[in-house]
């Protein structure tokens, strides 16, 4: 029987253990997870770098790390890791982002909130511009990247991608490298961050990225908070370049109370639900990784290390 | 020369002169567009039902009314209307409100508002249900609600859509008639109204409709505001049959002052946006019909007089 170590945060263990079971149960696998096994008979760590392991040292015979979470930042240069590290691609982790981008890129295309919003009562049609006249550009052209840019190119929006390495994706104008990102930036009406943070990214969102982009541009960032520089960002949005930024992820969650992003008139502040791991897509991936390494497979999403993810 | 009549609200021809000179010209005809032809020099009549225009009697050798607007019910039974009669079907018209139903399904699929609106600084994640988990109706399977149930469907909604006369569309469950309205209503958790205005569809949405749909859902009405019995939205707002209705078209605009859904806290107020004619891409639709009927070939979507659209 395999065994399988749940360390996540306190709590997060009830959500996934039918899925788990079930999932695993339908792979074949003989497996128990449990959150407290002796971690010299760990065979499979299922991961968050939101519990307390730290030192992966004790686990002698583990196999592998099988992270819960898409980002691996908080992992990756763990200098006791010395196992297979695999990142989540979640289908549902995937749509989920892919439906709250769009809801928002929607949201700001059609200008939504002065309707929502309107204590005047007041009848004033304003018609906006067609998506196929809306400039957009995704930082980002990993799965999430992608899976949005597709969703929006396929609504019509005029869409830029841009990635460190050259990608094509159908339907995107792709760029890559510092002259595309240049490029990327330049006359985009709605930025989207979807990299992973990276040294080479954090805080790629500066004030001199953010004065490339159209002025009253809209951010968007459903990515890592530390993307953004978040003084730059403030003063885009007093300045007029931005006319308003929502944002899922923060440098410190949940955000502080006192913090400037609440209080903004053009700041919307979404508590990381974005990119949030659904148990019951999530569990058929660790299942579906442990059956391929237990059959001599390759893990699917390694992460590689010296990159990052 | 042709000489074409412009009848619509005080100020329209201003946003519309430009775009039907240069729409003209590339179809090859030679017209010209007032708003003050004598009636018996017309030729073509290009009809809004906002103007002063009422008695089509004077129009002697006009060949055809070529409305600017998708709904033709404040023309279709006007009596002394004995010519052909298209509608405006505008792929720009069609795109923008693709993308109005997509912005408020999305917005209210994934709870948006509770993060717009958000006095209390709550960092409170809840997970949305994914696309493919919530159930949406359309009711009417015309050039826009087939495209609104294809791009809802397209992003993975689980879509129902439903018209009078049976119909047919890739990737959507299609219902039709009498039993199968009941059906299609019966648990939907958005419903989106997008019928033409008939005797038959008049207060279509009534107690009985509300009733069946799944509780707590949301009502998007961007169609017609007579299809809703507005006293039973209120009561099924009230009582939480309906959590929350967007409205984009009523009985009288614009909508009163004091009318209760400016009040209502589950009420969305749009001004009649979604369906909005653009210039640019409607006065080719006109153009094409001229130049259509003085070739002799059958003027594109000419009303059914009889059916009513």
């Amino acid at each position: 029987m395999l065994r399988l170590l749940f360390s996540s945060r306190p709590g997060a263990f009830a959500g996934y253990e039918a899925a788990l079971a079930e999932a695993l149960a339908e792979a074949g696998l003989d497996a128990e997870v449990r959150e407290d096994w002796p971690a010299e008979e760990v065979d499979y760590i299922l991961y968050a770098p939101v519990g307390r392991l730290r030192d992966f040292t004790p686990f002698t015979r583990a196999k592998a790390v099988l992270s819960l979470w898409a980002g691996v930042e908080h992992v990756v240069d763990n200098p006791t890791l010395h196992l297979p590290l695999a990142r989540m691609v979640d289908d549902g982790l995937e749509r989920g982002m892919v439906e709250y981008v769009a809801a928002h890129v929607l949201r700001h295309h059609v200008g939504l909130d002065a309707h929502v919003v309107n204590p005047a009562h007041d009848w004033a049609p304003r018609l906006p511009k067609l998506a196929r006249e809306r400039r957009v550009t995704i930082l980002g052209l990993g799965a999430l990247g992608r899976a949005c840019a597709e969703a929006l190119a396929g609504f019509g929006f005029d869409v830029t991608g841009w990635s460190r390495r050259p990608k094509t994706v159908a339907g995107i104008r792709c760029l890559s490298g510092p002259e595309g990102l240049a490029a990327a930036l330049e006359g985009a009406e709605i930025l989207v961050t979807l990299l992973p943070l990276t040294q080479a990214t954090e805080s790629l969102v500066d004030a001199d990225a953010l004065a490339r982009l159209a002025p009253g541009a809209i951010l968007l960032n459903p990515g890592r908070g530390a993307l953004i520089d978040e003084e730059a960002l403030l003063a885009a949005l007093d300045s007029g370049q931005l006319s308003h930024a929502t944002l899922d992820v923060f440098r410190k969650e949940p955000l502080r109370k006192d913090h400037p992003f609440w209080q903004h008139p053009q700041v919307t502040v979404t508590p990381h639900i974005a990119a949030e791991t659904r148990p019951r897509t999530a569990a058929r991936v660790i299942a579906e990784n442990i059956r391929r390494h237990e059959a001599g497979e390759p893990l699917l999403h390694l992460v590689d290390r010296a990159a990052g993810y």
